[in-house]
């Protein structure tokens, strides 16, 4: 069975990870879940190739997990958002989030890279995932976050790093 | 950066999605948390290639995911079970089949492949995501889980299949 084959199973777990099992996937959500719109920050934040990270936008947009919406005419620029299917692979997201913050091998002082507070209940969402028991779907949109300096400053100075790289005299 | 570098960020996604983000990872971890215990058996239900399937076992007993027990001393085998590091990867493989329920397009009559109750509650387990309220982090090991008949022809026939090709005569 080759990985296109992955997705002809009754199992959802599979079946989910035909979409979202891909390499990289799952950055382009994060990115999307944080605001980020265009193909150049997306890039950036993610170090893909502009080459795959469009095969994968493609391949999301056909799979109904986000779309684009045309900001610029000339030049015919595009940004992208999460649809409804999309937004609900934040638990997932979330999920992932919980393990690497436990299982991540940070320092003990290290402080969280992103502060997540739900909206309704003011609790902090941490590695424990209990938030997920307040409704049925979990989703950032829910949150407010906040990023730690020194992850603040990460994201930056990738921006820095991709613009030197793409624009940059050398 | 390649993909090698995803784990090298303060963001606990990247991080996490550097042990899991791999394809076929999180479907070796669902088969470690069925039960699946032996090579040829995993292999059979992801379809991997053996040259893979190896590769990943041995990354991800690296990473401190899973641990090998031998069963047999000549010829020398093993067989494979999650560590708890592993095992706390449940929440993730329970997300992403709740969200593979709710956007796998199943006909509306499909039953569910794996009926998972839990032990301790009697709750269906279903793509709410509610029982991850229940305490800090979620395991299949406090669920019981029944095949449907489906999904249990499903993996017989994989399995079947595999030993066609791998013992079989043409």
């Amino acid at each position: 069975m080759s990985w296109d084959g992955v997705s002809d199973t009754l199992c959802p777990i599979a079946r989910g990870l035909s979409v979202v099992g891909e390499r990289w996937t799952l950055l382009i959500m994060r990115e999307l879940s944080m605001g980020t719109r265009r193909f150049d920050d997306i890039q950036a934040q993610t170090g893909m190739s502009s080459h795959l990270l469009s095969l994968r936008l493609k391949q999301l947009e056909e799979d109904g997990v986000i779309e684009r919406r045309a900001y610029s005419e000339r030049p015919k620029r595009y940004e992208y958002f999460a649809t409804q299917k999309g937004k609900e692979l934040d638990p997932i997201l979330l999920a992932i989030r919980a393990w690497g913050l436990k299982w991540g091998e940070y320092g003990p002082d290290a402080e969280t890279a992103v502060k997540i507070v739900s909206k309704t209940t003011g609790e902090v969402i941490d590695k424990s995932l209990r938030i997920l028991g307040k409704s049925d779907i979990f989703s950032f949109d829910d949150t407010e976050t906040t990023l730690s300096n020194a992850y603040s400053n990460e994201r930056e100075q990738r921006l820095d790093a991709f613009k030197q790289q793409k624009y940059g005299r050398r």
